[in-house]
């Protein structure tokens, strides 16, 4: 990069937010899975949206690439460089401002850098709920989650990030500012352009802020594991819990046995709800219900689920949670399979979704298929069943060799994602496309929508410099 | 239109429906409000998507517009062409196939020219509910439905078409079919097409199939009436509801007396909750709670509530319907204000959102400038609370001359925008924009915002056939 461009970059943010050192970019550069290391001459941390809007006119000018970050938490590659050494970072932490709160309207206002935890806890203060929760809570970003359409736990009851935004502030490519921050629930005035920049990874513009939408907090809430023999038996579970409790439903997840005996394994600390462990049941199921009202009224409607579960004997036991410490350690142990799973030693990861009635055919599909690919591998499986999303992971054999292994990923991924799609389901459910899944993309997308992204790809950034090699 | 050419359309629908006397096209010509009526040498039935795409191909190599259109029921003039007599209406009644229900995935698939009520009754032989309700539903058609993204009485509880989506079938300008018929929550592959769609009112292509949500069927429900004093205490009212009832609160109707009377006085068989009928109170609330469990516990809710009102006096009388055929007379009420207001004789009509926290301030404001732009006037105001959507209908002063009352709709109804544009509200709520509101699209949305509008439009339609003369 030539200095005299370098100079213009930094004039916009001033030095002190134009980082080049290495010491001080490293931590720009290294993702959470490690598997796409890139380069970047420069690092800008502006702080007003007008700064963003003049780093883009700027980059438009001269043709430099500009590859935004939230809170570098994404697991495809989606905010990092490439290792050519041109692509300029553009950090979106300092935008962290909270614009508004509206508690009667039940929005929050909040600039692209506030870190998820942050919006929670702001809604927290005003007695509301914000629902988006995942395990990089405490480091992600809302412009990320918004640009990668961030799933997680609440989604079950609250939707994707999409479902929680009302609209958005943009910069363009060429520097313009889109203002589409709209606060009303009808607003039937024209194309909506917000849709199109959630879930585009940056690659059409950059989001500077957002109106996301607040929920009355619950103020009961009831919790159980619950074990049985197959998916079959968690579908028959999830169909009755979704009758009886409607959206009072704010959680259903599936955990293979494999994948609870990580947990219970590399954390000594957590115990099992079940005698026996991890091997009790081949299959677990946590629920959580919550109510607007009481726990009372919670804890009723989880008995009567679970009472009429045991009758028509979908399930063969089931914890009820006593107190808000052990619905947290329920929670716990659902949440610490994925940092757990290393355990296993080299895995290969799949984030799909299918139809939720088609769960237990996809998994005894892939679980035949998989086990003829990579004999005595371990399928530890489990996710958000209540939105037809499995984390299918897949363990190497006992003493394996980890490179050999892992040479079979595209292979088994590929695998994996075209029986996905075959159930109609995405081969991406919620970490998104990035640098991992481009070629995916092409291959599973029909050719006329992959002509149509293409097409506002080039619309909207003719010169190819809004993060470039991702997705498309 | 050359008879050659007319031979072409109709051999791809077969004669039958390929209709040009006048007493066979007359019905697509008359719209509602009878504010736009056009022309057309051909109305086209087509019964597939292949055969929609056929015609989108004939017209893109003659440079044919095309005027999709569902049911005819819109009020903006969308579904109608102009007045030069060359355009084409493709009408999308023939496809009017339920293709799939899937009720463990709590999904239908259906084809664009289903009525509503049959999507809404193919639910309920299923046990489900699909929320999208709305006057014309007896007519209206899905595929309009989403087009205008219509709104309704379900949105406070359910979103408006847009949020019940899952995904779309399209036939582009140029004859192509987009397959964008996702059937899973999560799906992060690449843009959001279909919500590109949604709202874009045929301008951007035809839709022609769409998986929509599903929901379990409310077992128990809760009806009031409600008696109070401004819209201050309704919104008051309301910030208890929702606290109270979360995602149970399925209705929150707002209307001024004078609204109320016109269904009082034009329907002598609907009587009134309250001694003293419509003078009984200046404003009224229309309160609707759904329980996925029973009416118990819906009436408990609702007692609550206004148990609670009561003691805080913000409210001055409320009843609780007794029984289902009651519920349904103080919905009947609400739904007959629309067609009964004529009584008033003519009508300036503007459909508005504003933040929920501004209304009593919008409409103090809004209430005391057309009072003085047309003294003597009678404002008729009602509408969805709940979704910020206000009905803000003017009435002539009794006796006034109705040409000259009318001839003051642009100047008021601008001005009536405005305000509701301050408020970051929308100068279309639910109609949509149509040959209507064109101009205040170009007035009210940002440069940037109708920018990208057209580019969008130009990229998909460069030829300008579709559905010319509308939104933009």
């Amino acid at each position: 990069m030539l200095p005299e461009l370098r100079e213009k970059f930094a004039q916009i943010v001033g030095e002190a937010n134009a980082l080049s050192a290495p010491d001080m970019i490293e931590s720009y550069l290294t993702e959470p899975r490690e598997l796409f290391g890139g380069l970047t001459p420069l690092v800008l941390r502006p702080a007003t949206r007008e700064e963003v809007a003049a780093i883009m006119k700027l980059a438009n000018e001269t043709g430099t690439a500009i590859v935004p970050q939230g809170g570098n938490t994404g697991l495809v590659g989606g905010q990092q460089p490439d290792r050519s050494g041109t692509q300029v970072i553009v950090s979106l932490s300092r935008l962290n401002k909270i614009r508004n709160i509206d508690i009667s309207a039940n929005q929050i206002t909040v600039e692209a850098g506030v870190i998820l935890q942050n919006v929670q806890q702001a809604a927290e203060e005003v007695e509301r709920l914000f629902p988006l929760s995942l395990g990089a809570e405490g480091s992600c970003q809302i412009g990320g989650n918004l640009s990668t359409n961030a799933g997680g736990t609440g989604v079950i009851a609250y939707g994707n990030a999409r479902e929680l935004c009302m609209g958005l502030e943009v910069v363009l490519p060429d520097g313009r500012i889109l203002d589409d921050l709209r606060t009303v629930k009808k607003d039937n005035t024209g194309y909506n352009l917000t849709n199109l920049f959630i879930g585009a990874e940056g690659t059409l513009g950059i989001i500077t802020a957002a109106v996301m939408k607040l929920f009355p907090r619950p103020r009961g809430k009831a919790v159980a594991y619950v074990g049985l023999k197959t998916p079959a038996e968690a579908l028959k579970l999830f169909t009755l819990a979704q009758d009886k409790a409607g959206s009072m439903l704010t959680g259903f997840e599936l955990i293979a046995s494999l994948a609870m005996a990580a947990t219970l394994i590399h954390n000594s600390q957590i115990r099992s709800p079940f005698d026996g462990g991890a091997s009790a049941h081949e299959w677990f199921v946590l629920l959580d219900i919550s109510s607007t009202r009481s726990d009372e009224e919670a804890r009723n409607l989880m008995e009567e689920i679970l009472g009429q579960a045991w009758e028509e004997e979908i399930i063969d036991d089931a914890v009820l949670a006593a107190n808000r410490g052990q619905e947290k350690d329920f929670w716990t142990l659902r949440e610490q399979i994925s940092p757990a799973q290393k355990i296993y030693g080299a895995e290969i990861k799949q984030d799909i979704s299918v139809p939720i009635p088609s769960i237990p055919d996809f998994i005894r599909e892939a679980n035949a298929d998989v086990e003829k690919m990579l004999p005595g591998c371990r399928i530890v499986c489990f996710g958000h069943m209540g939105d037809g999303n499995l984390h299918y992971d897949i363990a190497q054999a006992e003493g394996d060799d980890s490179q050999e292994f892992l040479s079979h990923w595209k292979e088994v991924s590929h695998h994996v994602h075209a029986l996905s799609m075959r159930y109609r389901g995405s081969f991406s459910a919620e970490h998104g496309v990035g640098q991992l899944k481009r070629e995916d993309l092409v291959y599973f997308k029909s050719p006329v929508a992959v002509d149509l992204m293409r097409s506002f790809k080039r619309l909207l950034d003719p010169k190819g410099i809004m993060n470039p090699g991702k997705m498309l």
